[in-house]
């Protein structure tokens, strides 16, 4: 690993332990170095603040002058709700930039770089670039398709049940890999779930790690307006709620469900419709949701074609059960090539569950 | 890896060559070795011909006078269809004899050892144990239920399905996923599958490895002797096939079959019982049957408590079909604690393939 991957590493390490508070801005971070001695690090926190490169530039002080600048994404050169980077940058008499990826965002998009070397300052760019790509994954994929990055999640046996014909399915994985759903939960901007899960299991929905974290926004896909009206997720307050529904669905339930300062989003369709649902979640600025099923939920999010990754904590047990609920459930089909192409991404094992991460196959950004 | 471990490494490659061929008899490797030179290797390569030992040995010569003998089974001390090899050892003056682990065959367990060690022969057991006990698992098993050790294999899409709601299921998985199927195929000594599968896929069953192989025998469970008369398994002779049928089964369609040189069992219940299936293979010498389903299939080994391993290959692909086959189908559970437990024992990449190896918690063998 030469010094620039080094640097490089280092403010990406610094931007990976902020992912998921940054929304709708990208996470990035920044790392100034002047020979061989690092001067400044920091890390955009949140949207609104300062930026990493302005962190970092503080920190570092008057030192700044001819040192080097590791960013993780092109340095902004608009100004939004805080002043250009770039300006900063030059102001600051850095001598040379480095850019692991450009940013996407048509506003900058390679403006950045063409200001910084307007005024002289040498850049290189696609240093790490797949990492800087990676750690904003939802990010990127906003500001190409501006719906949000979806996020399939489900936890199922050995033999693709998420519960017994009963309906019981408490618990199928780890304590580990419950804790890692919580992991993601915390990157994402929002959960969803359709409202059986709600009726059944009247879930929270809300972060529970050991160092705390953020709540998602939740949002409940709900045609008809069925969700119980005392469930946790129109009462508890401990994050916002926003209730999907069909045009059909009931007024005076719609009426009771807002008394309780919960939004009721209805759509344009009798039905619940994947593909308006996300443009009308990326107008809200929601640039990642986590699927939590069921397997109904999840089987429409395939059958539109609108899902970027799949996890599935897989547990070591056999339910053998021939009506049990399935992972997903979608039409009948005549013939196997008519299954949808998946890629594997990645297998690891969490405690004695498998995660396993698979993405569409024509997915490449 | 010490000297000790290298050699009985080296006999447990020469054992682990020939997996498959020497049923009923377990798998064994042998190396002669004298001040750091390899005087004579061997493995016992077919029941009824010489054991490992004595290939080694003969190969060494007069020069064994004096050597270290590695084996991965406790050598035999009685008559069987050759004499005993402990014998051989002794008059060859073998002066240590180090053995990965003792032979579970009653007419062995330790008797081997108690031999070599009165006739002054130092002998050590335990090296390189665990790998000489899987390398031999189904002989070991049999030797302790006198049954069958009995793999599930299915092939399934990333949401447990083996077809899709019209049936067709070609293919699931890649071509290599299908060659480690006749790697398995190879070292068992029969294939079971249901007449299911038989009328809807006609399949040959039969090993087809580049290098070649052995065809194991070919089961069926029939209970009612459905199977199409002219199936490839009834009329192609490429290998030994038994149907297994019920007490009701049809008395002239088991005559038919039985014109065909083909075998049927018929079973004393009016449908096929699991244990009492494998206690007739077992006294037919077979110590080991790959399940290749359907779902039906595996669903009984699963409900009757009978099977040492499951593989599963699963396909990077979604057939999201609520109707599609099931991997497994058993009969409805009221809660997901009714599972079996399982662990995992290793999953890997196999092409665009997964392959999980998963046992029954309670296998600890």
């Amino acid at each position: 690993m030469g010094d620039k991957q080094f640097y490089m590493n280092l403010a990406l390490q610094l931007a990976n332990s902020v992912v998921g508070q940054t929304s709708p801005n990208p996470t990035v971070g920044c790392v100034v170095v002047k020979n061989g001695r690092i001067l400044g690090m920091g890390a955009h926190m949140k949207a609104g603040e300062p930026h990493a490169e302005v962190n970092a530039l503080i920190q570092a002080g008057d030192e700044a002058e001819g040192a080097d600048l590791y960013v993780t994404l092109e340095p902004c050169s608009h100004t939004g709700r805080t002043p250009p980077c770039a300006d900063l940058v030059i102001e600051k008499k850095i001598s040379r930039v480095y850019i692991a990826s450009l940013d996407p965002n048509p506003i900058v998009a390679g403006n950045g770089v063409a200001k910084l070397r307007d005024a002289g300052i040498s850049v290189d760019f696609g240093i790490c670039e797949q990492q800087a790509r990676d750690l904003n994954k939802c990010y990127f994929h906003f500001m190409k398709t501006r719906k949000p990055y979806v996020t399939l999640k489900t936890a199922a046996t050995f033999d693709g049940k998420t519960a017994a014909s009963s309906g019981d399915s408490k618990w199928i994985t780890s304590e580990d890999a419950r804790l890692d759903v919580h992991r993601y939960r915390n990157r994402h901007d929002a959960i969803l779930v359709g409202v059986n899960t709600v009726i059944h299991d009247n879930p929270q929905l809300t972060t529970r790690l050991p160092q705390g974290g953020k709540n998602p926004i939740r949002i409940v896909l709900d045609t008809h307006l069925n969700i119980p009206i005392r469930s946790n997720l129109l009462n508890d307050k401990t994050a916002t709620t926003i209730v999907v529904c069909g045009r059909q669905a009931d007024k005076e339930k719609r009426a009771a469900i807002e008394q309780k300062g919960v939004q009721v989003k209805m759509m344009t369709g009798d039905t619940i419709e994947i593909e308006p649902l996300l443009n009308w979640l990326g107008e809200e600025q929601i640039l990642s949701v986590f699927v939590e099923g069921g397997g109904a939920v999840h089987s429409s999010f395939v059958e539109a074609g609108c899902f970027q990754e799949i996890v599935m904590y897989m547990a070591p047990k056999l339910l053998n059960d021939r009506e049990g609920t399935q992972a997903f459930s979608g039409m009948p089909k005549q013939l196997m090539k008519d299954s949808i192409p998946l890629a594997f991404k990645s297998v690891e094992q969490i405690g004695p569950d498998i995660k396993i991460v698979a993405e569409p196959m024509e997915r490449r950004e």
